[in-house]
């Protein structure tokens, strides 16, 4: 494989899609080849599977049904999309993947790390990414950040404990997976995180 | 769980849909209050997934994906359907359930049977069948039996070299599953098959 396959990963309100963009316009200036998909979903059959993933109907999906679907959707866009990009020499952007089901499935749902971790590892078949640009905020600073989060308001507030499980399962899957994960701290602007984000890709040689 | 599972197995043409109609005949006979469920499938979201697995367009499905699925909707159907109906007290008969996991994707398709039990334990939670009637008839017998399979069809018996491990990963099963598997001979008429099952039923407990 002579692509490489870069993965961001945060809890909800990290910024993700602000830095993704930013990194696709540096690619484009660039001139380096890439392209950008993102999870659940991302291949044919993985739609599908995302549309039941996310179809309010199913409100009552089981912990386990959810952890399966994600890691059967991830497999078919490994084999569809990931691997032949990565084949053909082309740089993958995935906006998620295999540690947003360790920090949500396998955490805050209470599926066990181990559990969710076994059943993707076979769903990715050795396709792990080169770099995790893990948006490092803590959800009470990101819900501060954008003035959110109601603190008397207890449905907020249970939305928070599991935000916090989140936040906890990347910082476990950033001590599993020290060789990929590149914790990048968000305290500064947005223009500050991008700038901490180039840098550390160049450092670990993913960009030029 | 006051109420018996039992499960049907078997490779295709083994008899299964005629010998469930025939256990269903006698257990309205007899007055056994009972639910008949199939898989994959059997619960709403269960049915999407089966929708996915099914459909023609998806032919491109990976065997990882599809193991996956599987587990997803077998998730399903055991909380919503299952584990329900087995606590009210009645009698679950269910077309199809882990084994058809373990010899077909498990063994046929090559991910091995470990794997497949394991994303499978934990799909099922606990909810092992009482009773799992393995009509067990090779795939040799059952395309004889039927009059069909060409023995010089390349394609035909690319289907036979498939279904040969389909029984064999059946066997595998019986063999760790000692406990539940209820191997039945097949090699006379339906009726008599039929009776064989009531009398393993009748001696293992499940049937008055």
């Amino acid at each position: 494989m002579k692509g490489k396959f870069i993965t961001f990963e945060g809890c909800e309100g990290a910024g993700k899609s602000k830095q993704i963009k930013l990194l696709r316009e540096y690619l484009q200036r660039n001139n380096i080849k890439y392209v950008l998909t993102r999870e659940p979903g991302g291949a044919v059959l993985s739609e599908k599977i995302r549309e039941i993933l996310l179809s309010s109907d199913n409100a009552e999906i089981t912990p386990v049904t959810e952890a399966l679907l994600f890691a059967a959707a991830r497999a078919q866009h490994v084999n569809d999309v990931i691997k032949p990009s990565l084949e053909q020499g082309v740089l993958v952007l995935c906006d998620r993947f295999i540690d947003s089901s360790l920090a949500y499935q396998g955490v805050a749902n209470g599926l066990g790390f181990d559990y969710v971790e076994q059943i993707n590892n076979r769903a990715i078949d050795g396709c792990y990414p080169d770099a995790t640009i893990f948006l490092k905020i803590t959800p009470e600073e990101a819900f501060s950040r954008k003035g959110g989060a109601d603190l008397n308001d207890r449905i907020e507030q249970s939305g928070m404990d599991f935000h916090k499980k989140v936040y906890s399962g990347y910082l476990t899957a950033s001590k599993v997976y020290t060789d990929r994960f590149l914790p990048i701290d968000c305290s500064g602007t947005v223009m500050e995180t991008h700038n901490k984000i180039i840098n550390a890709l160049k450092d670990k040689g993913i960009l030029p």
